[in-house]
């Protein structure tokens, strides 16, 4: 244990890692800065900036509206190297389109009226809000009932409330597959398999878990899942998001927003809706190019990590910040509020402390450290398993702890050392 | 008449251009290409690719999520720069979200919610494919029924017909400003008079408008609207739409897709949806930044040059157009099937060929003009006022003359010169 708290074991394991290199993958602007909070908003590949060079300048500026004719594979071109990469989907699986707000609707929809006789929908109350927010919409247009979960806040819903939620009444059952606040992974093949036991659709959120953890959507038999490109991905701010229809589902499913990108032979521009008998039938309006090749760059860098040693590093490297904080931050008020077993837990730590809010703000102003507040008392810290190093983690919780130490969290009252 | 054929006459006209300065301020990779669809894609402005730069390098590169305190304002901002410069609506009356599709979808289905003893929606039989697609979803969905006036091929759906389609169990009026296939301009503050007389709502498609005609929506009273910025406004390949709701309507509409960038104090993540009591009730999923710095790109180029200027340019080059093919091309087979009067039609015109998806393919092959063919026998050529010179539309004449007399849209039978 007392060598966790040295220094040179941060080194030796960054020493020891196989990703390492993969920092370089990754524009670093300030080396002083710790960023823990790529599970916002990840980090900018390098390649990127010259991708979108390239799209901007030679595609759309030069080749014009000509460059349609690759940029129209794009969608399913990207959602393929995510799905095969990713989450265990097979080709033609997974597309890239719209928000993952917008993908929630458009699935959700598609469930509820593959299964017209049913009037719940099962989810829990620490999910995401959009995810919540949209299901309540929809439940309230066509008069259904949201069975909700309670959410353990640290351990997120158990499996033996989610099947004690399940019946035959219950059309769609929807979780996140790691949760947002406590990084709690939620077992995505037994809640699949009690769900399908009810004869009910699951539909995942998977905007914490992709490219974090490995995501087995086709052998777990999941039917729907969304999520983000621009966490771990790092497909930049607000990139188009992901969807996956599995592959048997896809000609039984109609989503509700009929747009002409979901069209066959789309450019005959017939008189009637008839979709593609694929997952491009949740296609809608026309793509968003320079998202979707952001995406494309940040999906082959993790592609070329590989999900499981990024999966291993995540685990490393949340195990270390949750060994640093049990001995110099617990003395200070912070307690662990994400499962401690790191097989539970995706590849971020939320910890709680009552001045969370006043941390969160002095940590990234005075000590260089971004991790990210969440409601009501929690510091969430990301350490993005493919860019970020051990002695990230071990100068984060260092500084950390000065922090408090030196009162820097606590209103201003004369001059003090920084503790950079 | 005869000067009009002159070369002379269209570089006199160029000389005398107010917007002829623009031309410098989009990239022109390849001066011999005559471009007259940026209609579909409208050419990439010189200041885009610097901004983009910063976006990426600044904003997320070197500064990380910080840069959400600046991103979250892009859907008004740029929303509001449409709005004022290019569709007459008053500040927080647009924001850019989401697609045009997607749009539809959203404020068609809050017009039919508002509506909700109502059963018909009125659109016409050549409105662009997607929204017909939406349309007809919705009223799958809800059992409605889409009353649909039959549209002159050349001049669009006429007032009289649509004042015969319309009673007091027409919910929402949904047609384009601008015909995509014949350019055909439908009087807006006629058609929402006539729909707020029998107590309808209006839903205005403005893709091929918005930067090619000045647009009256407050002023005609006009309820909803929607549109795309990859056009006129050349914001880039799939970038973010705009949406309009008049700003006493906006309390009392709520659209479907309940999203968390539309719930007030988003960041307290609430239990429940509650909607900002504004237009960004209709955002939903993160917005795209990329896409959106784009379009704030390109709806200032078009702010500066003033969509006056603008209009008076585009209907001195289609009408130059139109004369020329009355001279030159209709010996051989072309029929301007657009409005002959230019306050009639948009800044694209249509001509019929029977052979039009040949030539639309040999125009590009062979003689470097780029235009587009649409079902089933039409070559749309759109002059974007902002940067096409009148020599462009002189010469694109001419190429397609000569091509056609070479016979070089006919199946290869030997050398043959080129026509540029």
């Amino acid at each position: 244990m007392e060598q966790v708290l040295e220094r040179a074991h941060a080194q030796r394991l960054d020493g020891a890692d196989p990703l390492a290199s993969f920092r370089d993958r990754v524009v670093i602007a300030d080396p002083d800065l710790i960023y823990l909070d790529g599970n916002s908003l990840g980090r900018l590949p390098t390649s990127t900036g010259e991708r979108l060079r390239a799209v901007v300048a030679g595609e759309w500026g030069a080749a014009l509206v000509g460059s349609w004719k690759d940029w129209i594979e794009l969608p399913s071109r990207v959602g393929d190297v995510i799905g095969e990469h990713l989450l265990g989907a097979l080709p033609g699986e997974v597309v890239v389109s719209d928000s993952t707000t917008v993908n929630l609707y458009k699935l959700a929809a598609a469930a509820l009226d593959a299964r017209p006789d049913r009037r719940v929908i099962v989810t829990d109350d620490d999910n995401f809000p959009t995810d919540r927010y949209v299901l309540d919409g929809l439940a309230a247009a066509r008069g259904l009932e949201i069975r909700t979960v309670t959410a353990d806040p640290t351990h997120g819903p158990s499996l033996a409330d989610i099947a004690g939620a399940l019946d035959t009444d219950v059309a769609l059952v929807s979780f996140s597959h790691v949760a947002y606040r406590s990084g709690a992974l939620l077992d995505l093949a037994a809640v699949t398999a009690a769900a399908h036991e009810v004869g009910a659709l699951t539909l995942w959120d998977l905007s914490h878990a992709a490219g974090s953890v490995p995501v087995a959507l086709n052998s777990a038999g999941a039917d729907l899942a969304v999520g983000c490109t621009y966490k771990y991905l790092s497909g930049g701010p607000g990139a188009p998001a992901f969807l996956y229809v599995r592959r048997d589902l896809q000609a039984q499913l109609r989503q509700p927003i009929w747009g002409w990108f979901g069209q066959r032979n789309q450019f005959a521009m017939g008189e009637h809706y008839d979709p593609e008998p694929d997952v491009r039938s949740t296609l809608t309006g026309t793509p968003a190019v320079l998202g979707l090749a952001a995406v494309d760059e940040g999906a082959r860098l993790l592609a070329d990590a590989g999900i499981d040693r990024l999966r291993a590093k995540g685990m490393a490297l949340t195990s270390l910040l949750c060994e640093l904080t049990d001995a110099w931050l617990a003395p200070l008020g912070f307690t662990v509020v994400s499962p401690r077993d790191p097989a539970l837990r995706g590849s971020h730590l939320t910890l709680h402390h009552e001045q969370a809010w006043a941390i969160c703000r002095a940590l990234a102003a005075e000590a260089a450290v971004v991790g990210d507040y969440r409601e009501p008392d929690r510091l969430r810290l990301g350490p993005a398993p493919l860019y970020t190093r051990f002695v990230d983690v071990w100068d984060a919780a260092d500084r950390l702890r000065r922090l408090i130490a030196a009162g820097g969290h606590l209103p201003y009252a004369g001059p003090r050392t920084r503790v950079t």
